[in-house]
This record gives C-alpha cells, structure tokens and sequence, in this order.
C-alpha cells in the first residue's frame, strides 16, 4: 500500500521535497533540510516560518490570522506549520526567512556532481542450485550481480556466514547491498530503494550530518549539534591538552562526537522516516584535529611544533569499529587532510568552490574556531590555518550565542539611533557570531571602539547621546549596551572591551593569514577574482560590515559570494560520487602549506591586522 | 651477541638446516622439518634416528654402541639424537629411516617457485619531522618504504594508532611489517630477518603446518597434529551432520582445529627459536568441509544435493578473526575451491604437480579420507571426488593405527611365510594405511582374501600352513593374524573380513571415480602419461600393491610417481609466491567438476570395482 506523496519545490533555490500527503510545509522543509525557523516547533505561535505560495494560497489558518499582517496576507504570506501539503506545490521563502538557522545549511554547490554513489541496493534473481549448477551461493549471486551490471565484487567471508540462509529465506530472491567492491548485505527485494548515506561535517564548534537518498542523490534530511567536545575546550588546542592530560581523554573526546553524530542520524533518519540500518555509508570531513579524534587516531604531536598529524590520507573503516551506528557493516570514509591543521574542512572547501579547476585566482575564507584560508587557481593551490578562536561562533564573548530565536544579528546605527534586528523577532537574549561582527563594525564605525580596539567611556565619546548613554562598565571594563528593557529584553545584552578583543585576535589571525598567502603566492589583492566566504558564520555576515572591520580584505564586494557551508557540501559530493575520492586525494596532496607559526611576518601582520580603521568622525 | 650457528646438509634430499652450535643433529632434522623417527623423545633407546655421517663421524656415543652394530658403526651410521653439531656437517640418512613418520612430509616441488612472498620485513630510515617537514608520519613512513622499493602501500587507521609513538620510541629507525598493500607493524630495526609465514594443511584426518621463512624462501620447522575434529566424525558427511545437528556445532569443531593449529604453530615456533608474533602469514588449503569449518562459514547445503558451497573463492581473512594467534594482525589465506567436495587441497595438488600447464595427460589422486581425482591438461582438467573413508588413513580399521613406531607399514608373504615390517622396527602394535594396503595386497595374491573379498577361514584354505594357521575368528567374523607373541608382540594384530571391506569400498570408490573422470574425458588409460600418488598415504604405498588389488589403474609402474603431500606443497608455494594466488584463483575456476553421486554408471562402476582380481592360485 504505496502511501501518496506530493511535490514541493521550496524557491528560490529551487529544492524539491518529495513528502507523504498531509505533512505540513514545515515538516516538508525540514525533512528537506531547508533552513526555515521554527522557535515554537511548529505551533504556529512565533511567525519563524513565514513564506510565500504565489498559487491557490489556502485560506490562512487561524494562528495564521493572529501573527500575518493583513498585508502579508495579501502578498500571499502563510505559516508553514499551518498548512498541509496536498497537492504538489511551489513556495517562495522571503529573504528574511532564509538567513535563519546556520546550523542546517545546505548549498547548491553539492547538487551539481554526477549521482555515481559507493553503494548500491540491487534487487537480484539468483539461480537456485542444481546438480547441473552446483555453482556456490557466492558465486550464484555474483554471477547474477554482474548480470545486473555490478562487476568484479566479492563476498567477504563475514558476510558469506549469513549468505546461504538469507539466499533460502528470501525465495533466492534478494536486495544485495554492494558497498564498494563488497557485497555487505543482502535485504529484502520491496527495499531496494531504502539506499541511504550521511555526509558529515564534524566542526570544532558545531556538527552537521546530511543524510543523502543514494537512489536519487537528494537531500532525505539534515539533522545537527554542538560539538559536544567543546565542554573540554573552545578550540582543537584546548582539546588536544586535554586529550594528552588525562587518562583515557581522547577516547573521551571520541565517545562524545560519535554519541553525538549518533543522535544526528537518528533525528535525520527520523525526519526521513528510514531506519539507520539502511544508511550504509558515511562521509567525513573535518579537520586535522576532529579527524584523528573522530578515527582515534593520536593527537599529541598535532599540537607541538612541528604539528605532525598521524595521517594524512583519507580512510574507509568499518563504520562500527569508531561507533557510528548505520548499518552494522556500513562504512565510514575520512577525507584526506592537507598538512598541520588544514584538514579534510578545505579539501571540502576546494571541492565544493572548485577552485582546484580553472586558472582564475580565487581566495577561499572558511572561518570557523579555526580559520582556513585557500588561495590560487587550479594550477596552485596555497593554504594556511590560523586561530580565529570560537568568537565568530557565538563562543568566549559574554552574552554570546548560537543563530537561535533571540539571537541579534544585525547591528546598525541609522540617525545617531541604535537599530537591532534578531532572529525571529524574538526579544534579544544574546549575540550571535554575525551579531558581533555588525556590533563591532557599527561600532568602530560610530567612534565607540577606537583603532586600537579600545572603547571609549561616556565621558569621551561626543557622537549621538542615544549612544553615549549606551556606554558604560562592567565588571570595571568598557561595555556597550545593545538592548535592555527598552528593547524588550528580559537581561541586557552588552558587548564588553574583552568581547571586542575577541574579534580582534580572530580578524587579526585571519587578516595575517591571508596577506601571506598572497605574498608566498606572489600576488596582490587586486590580482584576486573571486572570494568564497564558507561556513555558517561567512554565510550570514554582510561582507561590507566584514571587511569595514579588516576582517575581509579590501576587495570589491561583487567579488564575494557566500558559499555556505562548503565543507559540508564536500562531504555531500564525496558521498555522492566515489570519483571525487580521488580528486580529493589530488587535491590534498597538491596543496601547499603555509606554516604560519614560525614565520616571523606572522607576528608582524598579526599585530597590524588587529587595529580597526579609524573612524571618519573618531576622537 | 649473535649465537654460532652451523649449517647441516640433510642428504639425499639436500636439505639444509642453520642451527645454533650445541644442538644435537635430531634437533636440526626436527626444525628443519625432515623426518626422522624418534619414538623414545631422543633418549637414545629406539636406535629410530640413526643416520650416517659420512666425513669424519664423531666417536659412538654409549647409547650408539648399545643400539647399533659393529657393521653399522663401520658404515659411519650414528644417532642423531647423541651427535652434537659443533661443524658444518653433511649427513646421510638411510632409506629405511626416511619413511617414518607420514605427517611432516615435505617435498620438493614447492621449492622450485621464485620468492615473491605477499609479506616484507624493511629496516628504513624515516627522516624526522620539522617545520620544513610536516609531513603526516605515515606520509613520511611510507614515502621512506617506496625509497626501499616498496610502494603503493597504505597504512590502515588501526595501525596508525601505534605508528606515532612507535616511530618515536624507535627513533624513527623502524621495521617496518607490509603485509599485501599495508603496513602492519613497526618492530626493531634489529628483527628485520625475522619474518614468517605458516603454509597449513587442513586435512580431514591429519593437521600439517609447515614454518617458512620469508626472508630466504626455506621451510624452518614442520608440525604436525591429528585432526581433532574426528572424535565427532570420522568423514566430512559425518562432522557436517554434527554441526547441524548440535547447538553450536560448527563453533566447536573450529574451535576444536584452531586450537590444534594453534599447538602446530607453537610447536613449529618452537623449533625454530622464533615467536608466534613474527609469523605474519598463513596460507590454508583444505577441502570444502574443512575450509568452510575453518573460515565459520555454514556447511550445511555442503552435505546434501545438489552439495552447494557458500563461498569457492579465496579469502584473506584476520588471523584472530578465525582465532589463529599468530601475530595479531596477521591474515590468513585460504585458497579457492573447485567445487562441490572438491576443495583448496586439490587446487594445491594441481600447482604443486604443475598439472595446470603442459599438454601431458596427468592424473593425480589425492588418497585421503576424501579420494580426489584429477585429471586432463594444461588446456583441461577434470576433477571428482569420492568418499574414500578413513581406513587408507588407519582409522575404522580394527587395529588401524597412524604411521608410528611399532605400526606394520610392510607385509610380505614369501616362501610360504608372513613377514612383516614395522616402523622404527619396533614389535608391532597395530597396522597403518600403507601396511594394510600390503597386507590385503599379500593375502589377495595368497588366495586368503576372495574375488569378492571374502576372507577364507583355514577350512577352505589350501595355501601354505604357515599362513592357514593365522587364520580364524574374531567376534564372529573371519581375521588372519599378522602378528601375535612369536612376532614379538604384545597383543595379536588381527586384520578382520571388516576391515577389508573398508578397503574395499576405498579402493571401489576411488577406482570408479578414475574412470568416470576417463569417461568424461574421452580419453583410455593408456592415453595417461604420468599418474601422481599424493598424500601421505600415496607417499608410502608401494604401487605395485596398491595397483595389484586395484587401488592403482593398471597403468606401468614407471608412470606412477609418489609426490608427497602435494596439497602442503601447494599451501607452501601460496604462502613463498603471492603472485600464484591468481593462478590459483584461475585453476580453481577453470577445472571442470564432475559430479558423481548423481551419476548412475558411478554405482554400477563402484560394485564392480569393489572386487578383487582373482588369485592366481585362488580355490
């Protein structure tokens, strides 16, 4: 009994989501990992969810009523928790709506690689013996395999204990699950479709799993969490002492991220209405650091000069020998890293850019706690990492946040007046990653925070009194306060002078990084054509707030395009077609490494790039 | 502190043995793995090991001059267990003492196969790490090995766990264990020579593992044990009834062959002064039944038409993934089968016999509890398969025994009189595989034993008194006597009308499948070149017996030739020439298997071939 199931194709990236009848459109968005903001989960309360559907709009529900304006009703606005999917539908989500949770970001990049998956589920009709075929069960199925076009498998001996029962029990009729060159599983025949995979971001800060329908190549669901880790240190720095100070700490570390990619594919294959045991393949990235945690592989010499990683390659063990809890056969693939702290995070990078094709000279920012930068064109890649730190991630700054309900994440000041946007609409509780750079940047801009990164006091800042009764102290330092009461916020949110030396150190790190690039390179900015900002937070920033601070360079802002999470999106290509594998191996050879640490214009560029611009109007 | 060691040549074979000065020469023939019977544990009582030393023998020891004549210390004949090896030393040993004990059968055909063993053992220099070298250690490791000619290898992330502070601890002087594609282990650069592998075969009825030395090819101790399996079954039928039949069956009668493996390898380490844990290798050949036991793979479409294997392929499975402790990520090799019951064993015959190349018609029978035959040429060969039973192997025989001391090997009836044989010319205790061949042989031509193999009892006897008077009763049925208190022994060795049935329902069925296989072929007796005895059994038989009651075709003597326990060769060939495991993979698909218990000419075939040939003399 085939359930119905509708189309619904989410402008303006075009996503189609195939979900059963009477879902609502929230529950189609997320199953397709569609980034749309529910705080209220679903209950039609907050508004998080708005969006547009141009044709036959249903009547607006009554929760609908309470929140849409009337215009907005008029243009054709709806909740999406409110409405139910019966028929195939188009919608539009408003900018507005878009920008919401960096956490489940999916990009386009991914979706243009050939579908030539690791795996696949064949539903096969296999000879049954005879005394004229006394061919063995192995061979009787590999022969039909090939037969169905999957040649020059095997059948490893621990799959072959369980292969002549299952061949009798399914009437010589199976679904043969082939991973790699391996027949791993034999199943059912009606599920030859249930073929799944996860791609895996494992982030210092964060964790994005995105389960991938290996039939189809799409997007079944996106699932993510904090790294858990980071209860043992912001940064890898931090986790790799800890890993080295204590008695079983990097299996720790380990329990921890795996418990947590657990739990992100069940919620994945939750929302997909799959089992985990027809996931049978995961892909990896992430750097040096989560890599070798992740594959317990020893961190130590990672942290000490000369910052020697274990391994470098990429890796395919069985899936259950470090936890992860897809099909008891499935396997994991590591992507290969590039050297010191650049990690399989840029080959993703590169991967999902693809700049290493082309001759146009590109520059690739992925700023997460670490920052990786990749600079050069399909002739010559360079790369670097530096410290960012996990400001930009919402992390060490005092009324820091993630991208959540609450979170402010625009600054401006607009006719001497402070202008908050938060998402949802929510009343501010916190600051997040993009918050910060557009608080700092408005700030700088306005004169608050000098070019040393100093903020001024009331008693000397002559700019608009709407701003200067902003400025006070806390805990005997400088702070701004962003909201309070008269914001509608439940506490004040402040910026404190610590917060702001924060931004420094990473904008600092970042900026030294990519000057030397361009000098071992060999090239000026001018010379660059293109600047990818990857990550969460490079998605959400306003590229001119960005680089007002010197957190990006001095580039023409048409050059600059957010490309999302990018290293995910590599992880997503590599699951999706084997090829890239070695592309991947290509690329992560091919780089170049710029060791930042013993270079002395490190420390020179690092010191200059933390000064801010001076402000037109400062004191 | 290097040990001195000398160099003993074991003649007529030519066998060279390096052993630590001080060991006796009995030691040295044992780690060699040459046969030399020493049924009193080399006290010097049983006189078994005599042997000559041709060039300057030392004095007799006493125990020398107790046991050996004046005539044999004058042809330079001596103990090997009272000889200590102070010198290089060429020694002799007698025929009489060389067919001793059936189960450490070496031969020479494996010797002939270049060394390309699949494991290496490669002292390196890895430059260390510096901030001009960050290189991944397994960058560095690897990039070291493919400088000593070892390339495209990759290490596996669970040994990557060790590498780095094994390189450290090593100060980066490692040597380092690749096995196939992979990286292993790091040891001492110091055991670099130390580098072995285990070639196993996994007989019904005996155990034989064979200790090599990878790094010059040469075979450093044989082990051997009686398969104990056999306490739930004599046959392959039997055994895979049991696995059925019992709870855990299968995972017991594994258990109960790896644990004799186990003591094989100890055993062989052991005389070879080496650890388990430098054994890195080890290559099984066996029959279907056996090779699936070993591998836990389901046996039981294997006993029951149309006799479907799970697997015929070739594995290479973990070691300890089977329980075989040699070192912990050691891989065990089992060859492919052919099919039905025909197994890894005879894919060994073919290779060590060459049978698989040249245009010579060959056949070979491999005399087991199982009886494979092998037929045809390099362009093709034909193979079959028959429930032979274990009495060529002395079991279900009522005095049937393994080759060992006091065991009748020869008996003769000459001038009207018995006489008898027995190994180490001990008082006879009981009567191996080839003394009961003689023995029916001799009673046949006596007329004791009738066309249809009815034993005559002294009523209708008309032959010579001195054998009508062994003839008689036992438990009802007729037995002749071949030994009792005038032969020196302590109980009677009847050979019961019971006994000879099974010989003739061994020889029926392996004399039958010989001319199906002709049959199938197209091709007359005579057209067969060269016919190869192997196994142990085949090794000491004396062929004009065996052929005088049928055992052997009626082919001329000068074709038939003994070659050992070829299948071992075959497990030893595997384990020297990695690059013969494709070959092997080629013979086990492209030999023909002819199925013989579907076929009605095979009973018709098998009643007429259970007869004897009448005595000329015969009443």
């Amino acid at each position: 009994m085939p359930e119905t199931t509708h189309r619904v194709t989410f402008e303006p990236d075009g996503r189609t989501v195939v979900v059963p009848a009477g879902r609502t459109l929230l529950q189609a968005a997320q199953a397709g990992g569609i980034p749309l903001e529910a705080p209220c989960g679903g209950k039609g309360t907050c508004g998080g969810c708005r969006l547009e559907i141009p044709d036959a709009p249903p009547e607006p529900s009554e929760a609908g009523r309470a929140i849409l304006s009337a215009e907005e009703l008029g243009r054709n606005l709806r909740l999406a928790c409110q409405v139910q999917v019966e028929r195939d539908m188009r919608v539009v989500i408003p900018d507005a709506a878009r920008h919401r949770d960096q956490q489940i970001l999916t990009e386009s990049a991914a979706a243009d690689v050939p579908l030539i998956p690791n795996v696949h589920k064949r539903a096969v009709h296999v000879p049954e013996p005879s005394v004229t075929d006394q061919r063995a069960d192995a061979d009787r199925l590999l022969d039909a395999l090939a037969d169905a076009g999957l040649d020059g498998l095997t059948v490893p001996a621990a799959v072959l204990r369980e292969v002549p029962a299952k061949l009798r029990r399914l009437d010589f009729h199976p679904a043969a699950v082939v991973l790699g060159d391996e027949v791993v599983d034999l199943d059912r025949p009606a599920t030859a479709d249930a073929c799944y995979g996860l791609a895996i971001d494992v982030g210092t800060t964060t964790l994005v799993g995105y389960l991938v329908n290996l039939v189809t190549g799409e997007v079944a669901a996106v699932a993510s969490r904090a790294n858990p880790q980071a209860a043992y240190g912001d940064d890898v720095i931090a986790r790799i002492e800890f890993a080295g100070r204590e008695r079983g700490g990097a299996r720790t570390l380990q329990a921890l991220v795996v418990d947590a990619l657990n739990e992100i594919l069940a919620e994945a294959c939750r929302k997909a209405h799959i089992k985990p045991t027809v996931v049978y393949e995961a892909t990896a990235v992430g750097n040096t650091t989560m890599n070798h945690l992740l594959l317990r592989l020893p961190v130590d010499a990672i942290a000490r000069a000369p910052f020697v990683a274990a391994s470098a390659s990429a890796h395919a063990v069985g899936a259950r020998s470090v936890g992860l809890k897809i099909h008891k056969r499935g396997r994991l693939y590591t992507a290969p890293l590039i050297a010191g702290f650049v990690g399989a995070d840029t080959v993703g990078v590169i991967l999902a850019t693809g700049m290493h094709a082309g001759d146009r000279l590109r520059l690739a920012i992925d700023i997460g706690t670490n920052g990786e930068m990749v600079l050069g064109t399909g002739q010559r890649l360079l790369a670097c990492s530096t410290a960012a730190g996990p400001a930009l991630e919402g992390a060490r700054i005092r009324y820091g946040m993630r991208a959540a309900a609450g979170a402010i994440d625009r600054v401006d000041i607009d006719d001497g007046r402070l202008v908050l946007r938060t998402i949802g609409e929510a009343p501010p509780t916190g600051l997040c990653g993009t918050g910060l750079i557009d608080a700092v940047a408005a700030l700088v801009a306005a004169g608050v925070i000098q070019e040393t990164g100093r903020m001024r006091l009331a008693e000397d800042f002559d700019g608009p009194p709407a701003i200067a009764r902003r400025l006070g102290r806390v805990d005997g330092e400088p702070a701004f306060r962003l909201a309070g009461a008269e914001e509608g916020a439940g506490h004040e949110v402040l910026l404190t002078q610590r917060d702001v030396r924060e931004v420094q150190l990473a904008k600092g790190a970042i900026a030294a990084g990519i000057a030397l690039l361009l000098d071992a390179y060999g090239a000026a900015l001018e010379d660059v054509e293109e600047v990818y900002l990857a990550g969460a937070f490079g998605n959400y920033v306003r590229p001119a707030r960005a680089r007002a601070i010197g957190l990006l360079p001095e580039v023409p802002l048409e050059k600059v395009r957010s490309v999302g999470n990018a290293a995910g999106a590599g992880a997503r290509m590599l699951l999706v077609n084997r090829n890239l594998r070695h592309v991947a191996a290509d690329v992560a050879r091919g780089v170049e490494h710029l060791e930042l640490s013993c270079r002395a214009e490190f420390q020179t560029r690092f010191g200059d790039a933390m000064l801010f611009p001076e402000a037109p109007g400062g004191a």
